[in-house]
């Protein structure tokens, strides 16, 4: 699972002089659960502020599709995630927002965020 | 009641260097008014920080289904699952919400939170 | 289980010279799976048409917790408390609907009815 | 209760010769139970077809007032309204459709309507 | 107010062989009550089934704007501006639908219709 | 209208150590306008954290109701409430949010809050 | 248009010692482009703390719909009507938003304030 | 315009022997004001019993692309499309709902269907 | 795919012998684009009136979760899942609505049924 | 496309000695994707509080007309259009807020804003 970072296509950030968001929802997430090799479904909401590079829109779709049939729990997926998107971009400031579909009735948010040491 | 919480499960927060928040929401709650017996409804909204401890799932549904014949109010039931996770989990916070369902035309909601000391 | 439909208690229909529709809606209707032991919730619907006798509403109530820690299946249920009303009442139409919450990923709706012979 | 109807106020449809439609929807209805002396609450939608008078809409607004403090079941109330309201405007159809506000956790919908002999 | 229909502009229906639906939501209607002087206000949804004519939308909206300072009820309105199309455009079929807001409480819809002899 | 705080019960705070939340919504708050003698409806939405006394949940209804016939303004009626709750219980923190139906076209919202001095 | 404010009455805030919102939405206001002559339509939000005197509902829906033939921009209108209302009112804070209906398929929202100097 | 059709590419119907719907919804269809030049935006819902072919759904989206600056008004550009795609697949039964976003504050539906003689 | 049937466990009707409606919803439907090899994501909602036998819900579930990494066409699968679970169940009536995500801008529903000869 | 802020016509702010917010919501803007040519969608949020200049409403529809076939990324048209909006209006605080439609089941948020130094 290390290498799958390498999916991810960069491009340049065309204004690094100013601070601003971009917000890409993706609401069509899925892997599987490690313990009962089921489906688990969710919806990413990957915020950030890029730094010198953003990243690519297709690439993005492409990476989180290669979790398709991984094992993997909902707080180390969104972790994994996050830190790989982390490592590509360098990016000012970075949150990830998992939403996962309900299991046995109980429906799970993870959030988790990096900010850039003395960029803010 | 006091033993309620050997039902919970833990498992190893993935990654404990880093401050992120776990949200489970269970719509199904079910316990029984102690004055008139009848059943009241919740659902309840768990978020928390974890520690070295990440709360297992389906063993949390389990802990809350333990509530489902159990003569208790509002505002005692909140705070009793409040005490057990933060003693199972010690987590660097935790908040629940408990939203009932309307009992005489009027509905409900407790809102109990936990703030580890020294630690955020 | 087949002696629930004493807890049902009828007034007589104001108005028996008009087809007239009742509509009662429960939201918080649960049971027990029978295979796994785990809570069912429901929102059940009721319509009729009353021929000599409308439900009184908190004995429906009642009858419909009397259910709440009986292990039971959607369909099953569902026709069971149809034809106790049917029994009790006489009514010259009734209409149930249950909509039980997801399970496993997967909503159900069960949806039966009655119709008095020669009566509409 | 038997002059209430006495409030209400009607003048001449503009337009007898076509049959069109007239809706009201008066979402602050409210009567007391008999039983429990406990306010009731509903949302009444009055529509008809006029033959050759209308309801004045402020005297419809009093005369739904005057069942403020009255102790009246929810199917009496409709059907005694849509009586009245026959009564007063001969109309060639109406239906009156009270939703009541959700007692005991179970929200209920009488349905009532008439038609005149001869005339759609 | 009788020669308000001047207002309205047709062109050619496009497709005169084919029966097809148009329907014109206008959200911004507003009168005067004749009894209060107070301003009224509704959305019109206008659908009919041309025959030779469709009218202009620029005209349509001209054509309503000129109730805005007008005295007239909500039946005889919504039946004149019904009455005003079909001359204008002898349609094989219309309907209009006038949602007015809330007065005292009380909210009102006009649905009027008309049939063209032979054509459906 | 000064002895109407007695109808409130309470009981003891089960957690005083803890500062926590509860919220009440009671959408069927009615009173009625002391110029007009009409109706005025509400929601109220009570917010407070206990101090050593909760409000009990049925008493709370019956003093709400105790308006049902009372000629009172929404400002006014907004601030007695939060006093004669704010005497009874003591709270360290209460605010209470009344929203207020239509009224001749317009819609009314009052909040007002009480903070226990030295306490939070 | 100086004038218009003398149409709003006030009356005395019957509790000055504490600061509490009164928030009036009225989503019928209209008035006219100047460039276009074609009808505004908007929803007002006017939010306030009371000083001494608080406006009285009526007269402030007679206010409004004085701008009904008045040919005005959206900015305009906006800082007009607030400035009237602090001038009658002088209100410890007051705030305007106006949600104007879209125009050449563009929706507007224009929000102004007022502090009373030394007072929050 | 003639030859837009020749965009669209069709596959073969798999399941020719069970009459079954197919619906696409086109949420991003526009082309421009004949009269104005300002753009149109629409949403387009296609619904169809197919006979031997079905459309494929990449041609569908290059043939609605294929309108984006062409002046055409809202009548004919429904009636056009839904022939073009009646001559291109053959349906079984063909209906072609376009709903346009509001211009001068009045929004529009067009809704055309076509069916095939002798065979539903 | 032919043995994927084998999946399906069944159990007896409990209710033979009355017509009644059970629908399962099952939102997380994901099979595989045969031509782009990309994920595709659906709703599938079941509704059929059973004969003597009803479908168990879990071995439903695995049934749905068998097509994920299988490359199959929207109308292709539809019309296989209705075709096997009418060979297994032998329904009274069996109708299958598959609605697709968004792809390439355009959202796609497939509605298929299937009657018993001489049944309904 | 660097002349295209030529488009702009501006209007002086009716107060500039207030500091108030203007926002206007444009859900029809459209351009093209450089890379594959197909066109793009998004709402448009400008939010901004007029220094001595206020931007007149029908010429920034023309101005985001304009861009309706230029090719452009997402990140580059959202600051694209700030940087033009800044230059025209000078103004103390603008925030433009550009969501765009799904693209490959993915859809995206960009927000850029500017301060005046030394103004608010």
């Amino acid at each position: 699972m290390d290498n799958k970072k390498e999916i991810l296509d960069v491009f340049d950030n065309p204004n690094p002089e100013r601070n601003y968001i971009i917000e890409h929802t993706a609401p069509e997430f899925t892997s599987v659960c490690p313990k009962t090799g089921l489906p688990d479904f969710a919806t990413l909401i990957l915020e950030y502020i890029p730094n010198k590079l953003c990243v690519e829109l297709k690439s993005y779709k492409y990476y989180l599709n290669s979790f398709r049939n991984d094992g993997i729990y909902f707080e180390a997926v969104t972790n994994k995630i996050l830190d790989d998107l982390v490592q590509v971009l360098n990016p000012r400031y970075m949150k990830l927002t998992a939403k996962f579909n309900t299991r046995g009735g109980i429906s799970s948010i993870i959030i988790a965020e990096h900010k850039q040491e003395k960029s803010l």
